[in-house]
């Protein structure tokens, strides 16, 4: 199993980008995701996408944090700039256990550095949360992701030109 | 030389999704990136993390993309969730001509995705741009960007525990 933590999400300013974070985790292979701040209108929003788009992916705000990394029976990696290389430490992480990913907003408390099995870094450079969550589990998965079937009422069909969407409802 | 291409920008509910964009554009490879809606505020603020982090990248606000994608004289891709298979598009792209890659904000003119050499998807379900424009990257450049030197005056060195910074000012 795999579950990302997000910590620090502050409703006003963060929650286009905890929605882009809740996205990432659903599309690239997680289970779940947590998220410490109390916000209805991000569960009920990421559910409604579940809904439409498939898949059982699960979403819980308003967490104690503390509490779900003192519990967390498996693996803990906390995504950031200041973390040790991607391509060092992905392949030290035991994949038969279930794994947290912390990947917090602008300031994460000290703490989080020192409960995770590993910092991990996607690069050194200021970017964004979004995308290291995304480069993280693509190589974690090895791709995989892509090749999840999400059994959706909705389903898009690759193609160069235009859209083509399946639509299960109609 | 890459350039990324951000069409719909909102100040007010995009501004934080758009400076991720940018940031990403910038550490995963690209040399600039263009926004058509005009924000003085966020190129002051790349501007500042360029200044401090290094490199040379680019950031212009405020441009007809009608012209920009008219005079680009090289490839063009757009990213949509509705685009080609990423792993199957990716080798037809001529590394040798430069890219322009369009991420667009929530609804994209269709005339984009006639004028786009290639739709590509990072996969078809609902997730980012900043992810689909991170994983394009990494693809592209075959992992390169993670070798790239840029010679800030802040540095910061991979490391499981703690912070390691090294300030070129002191």
């Amino acid at each position: 199993m795999i579950v990302v933590l997000r910590l620090g999400h502050r409703i006003d300013r963060d929650k286009r980008i905890t929605t882009h974070v809740a996205l990432v985790a659903r599309a690239f292979g997680a289970d779940k995701i947590f998220i410490s701040t109390n916000d209805r209108k991000i569960e009920k929003n990421i559910q409604s996408i579940c809904k439409r788009f498939g898949g059982d992916f699960q979403i819980e705000t308003g967490l104690d944090y503390k509490k779900i990394i003192k519990q967390w029976n498996g693996t803990i990696v906390h995504l950031t700039m200041y973390g040790d290389e991607l391509d060092k430490s992905i392949n030290k992480i035991d994949k038969n256990r279930d794994l947290l990913v912390i990947v917090g907003a602008e300031k994460v408390p000290s703490q989080i550095y020192d409960v995770a099995d590993f910092n991990i870094s996607v690069g050194n450079q200021p970017h964004s949360e979004v995308a290291a969550l995304a480069i993280f589990l693509d190589r974690y998965t090895g791709g995989k992701w892509q090749e999840k079937q999400f059994n959706g009422k909705i389903e898009i069909l690759p193609s160069n030109k235009g859209k083509k969407v399946v639509s299960k409802d109609n």
